[in-house]
């Protein structure tokens, strides 16, 4: 960490720093500029919270060097991870496409979802049996109801399912059932369920929380990580910002950005991320062309009846549409789907 | 809800929509304009989720016209509500203080905090025994014992404790020891977590987060009053934007637009709302004369030895400041501490 | 517009706000809904403004229906418009890439960018010679001497000069030797400048201010094309947000959704959308698959011997590389360069 | 500056960026840690552009050690500066309560403002005469006509006239009515604008850019000082922000952490900061309880007929209340009105 005092700090404050700096377990360099006395501190700097060090006397700021994230981090393990979970391979020049409706709402809907998509290319089914929703007076999913037809599903087309998790109490039975766990963006920071999932033996895909930064989303998967659990996906689903035109903001340079400072595999959503049916099929090309591990969309039989999200959900011939454009640029980049 | 359909939207997509309307159970009115046709949908539209009819064709936007939160408006109770816990009061005209560490750590720590927030003013004590950290290699907390150190350093002065529950199934202990259960800014979407804060007699004390918008917040208040407990405060906590100068932005005008909509006591944390000890007596000030009905600052015996939120902490002379010009702007504001 | 009464509103003031309705020339139409009144206001509200309305006692909100702007709207013209000067065309199928320095330095620095560039396929020179800096102790661009050397480049390579006016004043001057005049960002809603820029007969690339609306950026073409000039380009280069890890935050959805809304063709900037070399050509290839018109690329000789930007500029290389994989991307979209 | 290098960063580039930073007149320090390398270059920064640095061979990061503002900067001088128009005086412990019309109507208007805002208490009058509107198709002020009737209201009245000045060029005919330049927020890095103000001899309101950082707000007024005009105000008027139940979002924070930073007198806008009229006045009380040296309040003799901005006007009674509020609060405040 870099200790930044303040101009013309007294000689007692900056002694004080130093003695503070070595109380953490790090070295101390005094460098005295024109104007400012800087104290470098060199060591772990992982195990010193930096702000113990901000609250000491004439300190203007602290600087961190190191990230605070270690199993996340390429500097670990330089080679990328891949994510396997039956038909979904996340990673490694491997593009997964994972497809379906927001909600699970009956047999005959996630079905025909599962063919649908399996049809147009997707590599795994979504949907959501625990739904967390804003509003008390939404409909809350069909529970371990929805688990059992998304494995029929499953058994039907033999695509991976992909299902939230929304409580750590409710990691078993989601597990009995899913092939990959998914823990979504208001989640990102409910540290009982990442360490859950962490003991778990399923792949997690982690939604970035729409305010997170990805120091900090390498952190929730950092939980993860640390508990035992090394299959993990991030996702990009975009993040609240003052654009109103869409729902939420998808910054895609969170892609070659965490390709840099990760091995994790990286997936976007491009239908919270855009919150707009109309403009999901270009965020899902531009996405791929940014370098994504995966895909993850919202398709449904009839988004005008669907009980959560039509109005960014797919119909199958749009995601049908939409596959035949991002298999181009696939191919561009070297993916395979 | 108001329908908005594309200029040149065929005769029977607006005939389409109508039917839509219908069949969510509310009555159509349908107004042709200069440019576009409107179709106003009159009933309550909180059952009929507005994605339904966004993604219609040739539906350009849904505007919704009624507050999706009921038992939280004023429209549905006038009456402001006032929230008592023992040594605390909010709400009513009468200022809550609460004050104290971010984390228990020592029997010492907080009964000396107790004492001295008592001295200066403080009306509650606050103090973290299970503590949501980003990384897992922080310090996670001393959980139930600290608890217990709580109740005892409530049994030393009289104060009320109020401290934070981060899981459903911790409710139980929680509730034995605090007066009063905080649901803490990562967790304002747990909807499991909210829904056992309903089922408890405790007050609640529920902090918006980093990216809720006010209606998010209402909403999840709404779990709360909707399962059963109307003593809820809501805690203005600062949000996420570009501004990197502190931690979080402090937006206070959230104080007198709530107080427009809800009938929910308000209360401020400058200490999260801006990250550094130098400007929370300032912003605590501001929340009073904003009329809040309560403030939470962080307040620790030595915060350069803090295990956690140490460079937002004040110290006891700096508290005891704070309280005087808080004095000050209350007594302005015809508000009783 | 629809003026939404509050619950409970005296008739008094509803009658007062159907005559306010009237006195704008508006048609009101009175929807007594179960639990508020909601007052449709038909006709060409864009004369009215929406403010005077919202002051009306007993009004909640007033919601707009129509857009604001006229002349950019897809729905006033519907075939795209494409933008052409010299080398350049960008919209209609063709994708335009303009690329050079972020300030011209030097004649050799300036002719050799040319040089390579247009050997990597770039089909237009950027270079600042009028430069807005955010410290008045950084460079300020050479003026006209550098506008001469952009004219020397051009002369040597055929390519079209793409370059920043600052100021009305400036018009004339940056007219004499550019071939396409961006207004930037900071300047967005300089619209005094906006106008000159109407009334000159170059192309103009309008850039995107960090907080602005895509209504706001539509208004601001909106002054250009009412003054005569119709030939605009609208341009993405990021926003801010919270996310610290980018300079500016990259919003792609913008290239769909202003496909959607207007005729102008759109062109992103991904040197100033991300801040960071390493991040711009994933950044660029995104941006075509998302359908843009066409990219702006800041490219130097050595970007560590910049006057500005030297962080987010490519070397020669670099931008080779880039184009490699743009062409291929660019394929799969069916575009030509 | 503090050049971070890469993990595993070979020497030879660290010995290369040893070079760079003597080459900017820095002296270099090599630090040597477990994990990474890190070069603190010791010097005046200010003349070292940061990003050349940053695009050197495996540099992870440069951190800034000083702040790049130097005349606005507390450490160059350490009184507050006290800025003094006529009936104006804003800082060392007065308070200046600017208010009147968003825009200068008719003499009609204008004059009566002045004379119900005199008496309930402000010491200087606003009003636009130059408007710098989002749409071509609004109101754009009376422009000289405008400034000739704020004379007439100074000279009623007494009170010193703040008007916006929207170029270079109008600054002389300005200058000529008004006591107070004020610059808005769309033209706060307007440089040639603000050039031209720091050679007038007015007192300048310099307006924070809704997206601007409290680093490029005091560097704009940097550009002021630099050219000569000492007399300089600080006005925070809101920030975008995911919020949209405020037209901007109002971080009161700005006020003591400007009052830590520099010598400026900074003057707080709720009217643009909220937006509404409703909220105004808690939040020109929460001002005065931050620290502010000043307030800019719209009033309007009638809000509904107001060409612009009539949703977030006071009337003249509503001003009074607000009045008699913040006379409370800047008593507490030990502050002069």
């Amino acid at each position: 960490m870099i200790v930044v005092m303040r101009r013309n700090a007294p000689e007692q404050d900056i002694q004080h720093m130093i003695k503070q700096v070595e109380s953490l377990g790090l070295k101390p360099t005094v460098l005295r500029g024109t104007e400012r006395t800087v104290i470098a501190a060199i060591g772990d700097e992982r195990n010193a919270p930096a702000g113990i060090l901000e609250s000491g006397p004439s300190v203007d700021e602290v600087l961190p060097v190191l990230a605070p994230y270690k199993i996340a981090s390429l500097e670990t393990k330089a080679e990328p991870t891949v994510v396997r979970a039956g038909s979904l391979t996340v990673g490694g020049g491997r593009l997964g496409v994972i497809a379906g409706p927001c909600s699970v709402e009956s047999e005959e809907q996630i079905v025909a979802s599962a063919h649908a998509i399996k049809k147009s290319g997707a590599t795994a089914l979504r949907g959501g049996a625990f739904k967390p929703r804003t509003s008390p007076y939404s409909f809350q999913g069909l529970k371990e109801e929805g688990l059992k037809l998304l494995a029929t599903a499953r058994a039907e087309t033999g695509l991976a399912v992909v299902t939230e998790v929304v409580a750590a109490e409710d990691i078993d039975v989601v597990s009995e059932y899913a092939d990959v766990l998914q823990v979504g963006a208001r989640n990102m920071q409910n540290y009982r369920l990442l360490e859950a999932c962490g003991r778990t033996h399923r792949p997690v895909l982690l939604k970035r929380g729409p305010s997170a930064t990805i120091e900090e989303l390498l952190l929730a998967a950092e939980y993860i990580l640390d508990a035992g659990n090394q299959q993990v996906m991030l996702c990009e689903r975009g993040i609240r910002t003052f654009e109103a035109h869409t729902r939420f903001t998808l910054p895609l340079a969170t892609v070659p950005y965490l390709h840099a400072k990760t091995h994790l595999p990286v997936v976007v959503d491009p239908s919270h991320g855009t919150g707009h049916t109309p403009l999901v099929a270009a965020m899902a090309r531009a996405a791929i062309a940014a370098g994504a591990d995966g895909i993850i969309v919202e398709v449904h039989p009839n988004p005008e009846k669907a009980l959560s999200d039509g109005y960014q959900s797919m119909t199958f011939p749009q995601f049908d549409d939409m596959m035949t454009g991002c298999r181009k640029v696939a191919a561009a980049m070297d993916m395979q789907i």
